[in-house]
């Protein structure tokens, strides 16, 4: 597995910034992820539909995910022993060794995937790049995370990678320390208004929400108060190098 | 989750050394951990008693492990996931939903089994500190390793700590790169010689091996020409800080 790259020709901006570092969130900000999570639940409702209607499926799932947060962490593994749980309780056991092979075949499917981009980043990320210093700040699975890195061509774009456990205030913290960043010259871009918008702003820092139509409940939150002096949203990332202009 | 914290107070040596870093293995260097696996792969067994006989179980989850290596990576909840596979398997489907949820058990209790410090660990490490930049290099899950560097109450001696997918010379070289450090003044210490000690002598750095009674098969490897003059090995933690000072 190729570790992310430290690309030198990345990690000195052309020009003056207001920020020191543009951080952005990886998975439904830069490529898709969480249709994978669709894909494999709606898998998983037709694997029990003999047992229960899907609504309710559904709801133990995430019941069980939840639960699980503070065993497994985020992440496709911890997404399948939770499926894998569920299963058992809900058929009281009764679920069969083939199924539960399925739920696994699934879980590796997802970990398989081709990378896709979302639009507009394959040409946004570089221009990016060439302007300001440039971070990846993304949980869950260290492996498959750097797996998506590697696939997704935008290695070198970026001249550092986090990957952390969780994405709230003492992480963001850890990392701005790490990297002896002041909040209020750290930029954060992501579509989960619970990692990457309100712990950032909280700590003093900026951040751009641009909301993904597919986003997991557990990433949802109450966006910030209207007028927010460090907050924007945009529905689409090649505006942010216009408002990054307008900022500076 | 706390994140593991840099401490200002362990980063600058006390004097001057001939390494810039002294790293550390985690798993069985620091605290007992293969125990953990061997304990689960005991009840695994019991399990599975009777399907298939004890050695045919060991072999085939090894076999799963190995297999899923690529996709899964290391830690205990890929473990978990081998284990499951494995049950589905050797029973041919016939395993049960209360042995499956035994297996997910298994898992959890590993995941949140106290940190127990191996012997001479407690004092070595901030003895070190007090003279030496440590850090921290492990591989696995990412939230299970921060759990357990939190639990140890030795976070506050690593001024660096580094989690990472997989421990070969390409992860060791870009680590090296990410802190500027020169491989004749890094020295690590870990007890697989797979992963802490060969992949290390390679790229011109130092190791010290510590062999471990534990040690899972995936880690063992041919162990390093006599005389290797970068290469040292020891029985105990407590030998390290005389190994450092006749070095210097």
């Amino acid at each position: 597995m190729k570790e992310p790259r430290i690309s030198a020709s990345t990690s000195r901006p052309a020009r003056a910034s207001s920020f020191d570092v543009i951080a952005f969130d990886a998975d439904d900000t830069l490529w898709h992820t969480e249709r994978l999570y669709v894909d494999a639940q709606q898998k998983f409702r037709q694997l029990l539909a003999g047992y229960h209607d899907p609504g309710w499926i559904e709801a133990r799932l995430y019941q069980t995910e939840m639960h699980n947060l503070e065993h497994f962490g985020y992440g496709i593994k911890a997404f399948a022993l939770s499926m894998i749980e569920t299963a058992v309780e809900l058929t009281e056991g009764r679920i069969s060794g083939r199924d539960i092979r399925a739920i696994i075949d699934l879980a590796k499917n997802m970990l398989n995937a081709d990378v896709e981009l979302m639009d507009h980043v394959s040409e946004t990320i570089p221009h990016l790049a060439a302007r300001h210093t440039l971070m990846l700040v993304t949980k869950g699975d260290l492996l498959d995370q750097q797996r998506k890195l590697s696939g997704s061509g935008l290695a070198d774009y970026f001249a550092h990678v986090e990957i952390v456990s969780d994405k709230n205030q003492e992480t963001y913290t850890a990392l701005l320390n790490r990297h002896s960043l002041l909040p209020e010259r750290f930029l954060m871009v992501g579509n989960s208004l619970r990692s990457d918008i309100l712990p950032v702003l909280a700590l003093g820092a900026w951040a751009v929400f641009i909301p993904h139509p597919l986003t997991w409940a557990h990433e949802s939150a109450e966006p910030p108060k209207p007028g927010h002096p460090r907050f924007y949203q945009l529905e689409h990332l090649d505006q942010l190098p216009d408002l990054l202009e307008q900022i500076e």
